[in-house]
């Protein structure tokens, strides 16, 4: 088998050795007889995986004592709307970060329970930038301000989080989880999907900061959809393998230096790419340079006659998972966490001979 | 290894030939070089699957045109909340069967959007049947009448579709779908958790009639909760991994003869049991014999002094997942498609042995 270097924006690339674990032990799971996957969700090998990687989790982020951590369903989209109908009532206010496809996903659905207030927009520039904090128009007792740390599509990212005078911070996280350090204290919950950099898909992790848990509603809400039931139970059958997957990811992420470690090793990575795009204008790049991501780097060709042969090329030298979001175009190389240098290395290593 | 006799109640045993696929291809997928829990939901690998497991539960139903397949998450819980939403309004009726603590979960969720009969309760009687339709208590030109076709806790299961007078049927099918043939004309919407007989824990099939699908609220519903976003699209990342499975499972059952074959397999598992059970008093069933579950085969032992010998028993013979629900006591065997017969007839041969 020849492992392709995958640049899928999600699902996508996961830690070769994770993988193999899981491989080995397909058939029979700490000596159970089983498949992880044929086992009770209260029996004592599942909340042994379940209680590892709550504490992976709580220590990889640094979130002591004062959040808690749900393994949801559903995806981000999901949280889209759990958001306001757990926080956000008829007569409250929450500001909404508008940098992408899924920020406005968000606040679609944010409107449906309450005022919602744009405290910015790059949508007039196809999403080519994110903002500073002194183009932010925030609302004074603002319930909470969301925004997309990193928009997979387009190919930007907050290098850090946004200035909000104390008001929490709820972010999807979705496609920069465990990518860096966060300063988690500024956050009231961090979402994200498991499929970029924390596992398969069907995951979706939640971190609630338990005072601002406090400020949710007490009723109106369909049992699932409260934060509330999920605290400190497993309220229904969770998805067993990818919380089983995800507490592998975080075992990698430890052994490999923490998120400290991943955020240079993206950085560097990232690098790579970016110094390729901007070496001449064979190719360039669709965001501003200021905003853009480490983790899904973006770019055109000068000659767009040349798309086609591009990703043929790079398809033969098993580069995969290339092309651009539909509403971008050109190509999208997506090197989350597990995605190795050396694949970013035979991209531009592809790259330049392309251009030759 | 050797391979236990699984009578976990779910997440559940899976045919074996269905996990040595899964464990033989899962750094390799299709000859992608990734793992399928790796690849972008929209590339040509995944849709593959995706489309051949809708094309294989249509045949395997007999679901023909008129029905809506839809694989979506957070379980049958999720289920209770989003079928009311969608077609339960304020001023409207709906009848629903309460035949256990799902059914309970069920009502609760439904009365948050409109007007609940229930049409019959076994709760005085700790749920140990289900109801004759001469039983039921229906309202005229209620929307729906819902009920749970298979109670996992108690070990009750309706042996064919309650009568309802061309109301559509709502069915929270989650443990014993796909254990048996269906009249699926009778039904409105059919709904499962795939952990027992269909795959692994974090996928839920939805399959809606069209016409009833018609009926649905129009407005006010969260975008991820509406029916209507997921038909025909993927409105967002799949649980990748359980259609994967989902579609393994389905080729396994066609293999083995489809519903048919699968229903007459699981009456005969079940019937070894009951005939133990029965043969004298030493043990005894939990539920009536006429609503006695073929999927969950719950009984006690006369003497109770006896419960904590009896698992460890099992336990050493490599009988596993016997402890029955705190809600009913003594044990309960689940014996859903993939349980071989050979398992059954080991946990057969032990409670013979047990009782000399």
């Amino acid at each position: 088998m020849s492992r392709a270097h995958n640049f899928s924006a999600g699902p996508a690339a996961l830690p070769l050795e994770t993988l193999q674990e899981a491989q080995q032990e397909f058939l029979d799971f700490a000596g159970s007889g089983s498949s992880v996957i044929e086992l009770s969700h209260r029996g004592a090998e599942y909340v042994e995986v379940d209680r590892q990687a709550r504490e992976r989790l709580t220590r990889i982020l640094g979130l002591g004592d004062d959040f808690e951590v749900l393994f949801l369903q559903g995806g981000a989209s999901h949280q889209f709307m759990m958001v306001p109908f757990n926080f956000l009532g008829t007569s409250q206010t929450a500001d909404y970060i508008n940098t992408g496809t899924w920020s406005k996903k968000a606040i679609k659905e944010a409107k449906l329970f309450g005022r919602v207030n744009v405290a910015y927009s790059s949508e007039e520039l196809n999403f080519s930038r994110v903002p500073a904090d002194s183009e932010l128009t925030l609302t004074e007792g603002a319930e909470y301000v969301h925004f997309t740390s990193n928009n997979t599509i387009f190919g930007t990212q907050f290098r850090k989080e946004p200035e909000t005078a104390g008001v929490p911070l709820v972010c999807d996280a979705s496609s920069d989880f465990l990518s860096r350090p966060l300063d988690v204290n500024r956050y009231g919950i961090i979402y994200a999907g498991a499929q970029k950099n924390a596992g398969p898909a069907g995951l979706t992790i939640v971190i609630i900061r338990k005072d601002f848990l406090q400020k949710g509603k007490k009723d109106g809400i369909p049992t699932i959809l409260n934060y509330n039931t999920h605290l400190g139970t497993m309220f229904n059958t969770p998805p067993v393998f990818g919380v089983y997957m995800f507490n592998k990811v975080l075992a990698w992420i430890e052994k490999n230096g923490g998120l400290a470690q991943m955020e240079s090793r993206n950085a560097h990575k990232a690098q790579l790419l970016y110094n390729e795009i901007d070496a001449d204008d064979f190719y360039s790049g669709t965001t501003e340079p200021a905003s853009r991501s480490h983790m899904n780097v973006t770019f055109r060709l000068k000659d767009e006659e040349l798309n086609k042969a591009f990703l043929q090329e790079a398809e033969k030298r098993n580069l995969k998972g290339l092309k651009g979001h539909r509403s971008v175009g050109g190509f999208r190389a997506s090197i989350y966490n597990a995605c190795e240098t050396e694949s970013v290395e035979a991209l531009v290593a592809f790259m330049k001979e392309f251009r030759r």
